[in-house]
């Protein structure tokens, strides 16, 4: 894990900073209910107490729960290790949901696996936690653009 | 399309139905605000009023929400396609975000693209929607399995 | 489908010439046995006559050959989408195997979803064809980058 | 990993005796040139011997060589894990090229992360290998179905 990482020479406090505010200011992350447990570079933990609007049809935690959190940690665990004018953008992802998730709360732990001037990769492995121990539910692998930062009105592609 | 619905022989009436109990009984999906547009054999169509709530980091629509229209809709199309003894469940999806989706509304379409006894395979194309027309923003593959419906307080897998 | 051709100002003639060449210019294509049907500005066709030695161990077409025919086929259609200053790269890909694959031969429709200036995606579908007819077994996205065409010796990434 | 291993109750002997088989006995495999360097519950490691017919247009080991050989490592790893009256079948698979391949050797490594009744999740990492050491180049999830093995002339699905 962390392959790319050495070769990156990323002024890793002021992108870990950038991370932090890619990772907090997501209005849909923030209406989930997600919270950051730890930042480094190239890596990132999240983690979700789950309430019964997480759920689909069955009562098992949603696919669209288990991707989001998948999907903004990997690009949080990304940010780290970005110059401070660029941002990144998910430009596909894939997820395996191995098994029905329950539990009071996600713990979802990303690493960048190869971090380019242009593309990142990264996944992430989303657990269900409860008081007798955490079970791998999902991981999935993202795909992420590295772009330079817009102006205020501008496309970023 | 819907390649093999002629074979699969379903009760499409009751199968519609409790797709569209599927549809309607996600506890994540209503609280995001998702409506059923329409439902027919193997295909459904919904729709998503956008609101600030729904936003990634950047202004753009969390790619998180893309990925739960995009699988609960490929799933309600999948549920038209079994027996009333069965359920389904997402095993993966994969989406790609084909560009940073804006507007006032998304549109989501679903096809079964293979209905098996075990597993469906089905896509959803993601359209964001205002005045000036519609744009495909993502694509995504979902792979599900048809599992028996469990009783009450068992796990179907 | 082809939703960016419009705005993409190719000059599709040149464009062409080149994807001819990515097409038969990769030798593990060729010892495979694909051939080339037809080419336009974002999409292509391509066929394979089956012979045992595509076969995995229960006697289908191997899934990696029919993963081959799909990327590269849409490699492809994407190739006549760049300048001639450009190569593509996949960066990854997804494909759904449907069904198990048999036949006398396969066929494969690949078509570009999105052209980016630095991203584009395509989707592949791959038939099996006999006398009785094709059938869709398995179908692909995939994600390439458009990169400056490397120098001899030169790495493009 | 092996997540699932320990409750599998798998007769790992025969299993793996099985496994063997799969890997060896596929016809495009043996074409490929690929080798089995060894096998365990769960896992399986493989190796390529990079010849020039394996490239594609620009020198690059092909996608569908990485694919081909991360799918049949995964398939074989998922192999060890299910009774003798079943064979497995990728159902679709996802491989991310984290950057082009060249070198002498791949050496791809597969883990099974969830082994269920009907559906295994597993996963490759394909590095390039030469006098320098080993990078990863690529980074597969291949889903499978376990389904009875199949009599003479009939199809599995």
């Amino acid at each position: 894990m962390l392959l790319a990482m050495t070769s990156d020479k990323v002024d890793s406090v002021d992108s870990v900073g950038d991370a932090e505010r890619v990772f907090r200011s997501a209005p849909f992350v923030r209406d989930l209910g997600l919270e950051l447990e730890s930042l480094s570079p190239g890596s990132c933990v999240s983690s979700l107490t789950l309430a019964p609007r997480h759920l689909q049809q069955d009562g098992f935690v949603h696919a669209g729960v288990q991707a989001t959190v998948a999907d903004h940690t990997a690009g949080t665990a990304a940010a780290t290790t970005i110059p401070p004018d660029r941002i990144i953008l998910s430009i596909e992802f894939k997820i395996n949901l191995l098994r029905p998730a329950m539990g009071d709360r996600l713990v979802c732990r990303a690493q960048v696996l190869r971090s380019g001037k242009r593309i990142i990769v990264a996944e992430s492995e989303v657990f269900s936690a409860d008081s007798s121990g955490e079970r791998l539910v999902s991981k999935a692998t993202v795909t992420l653009a590295v772009v330079p930062r817009p102006s205020p009105g501008d496309l970023p592609v």
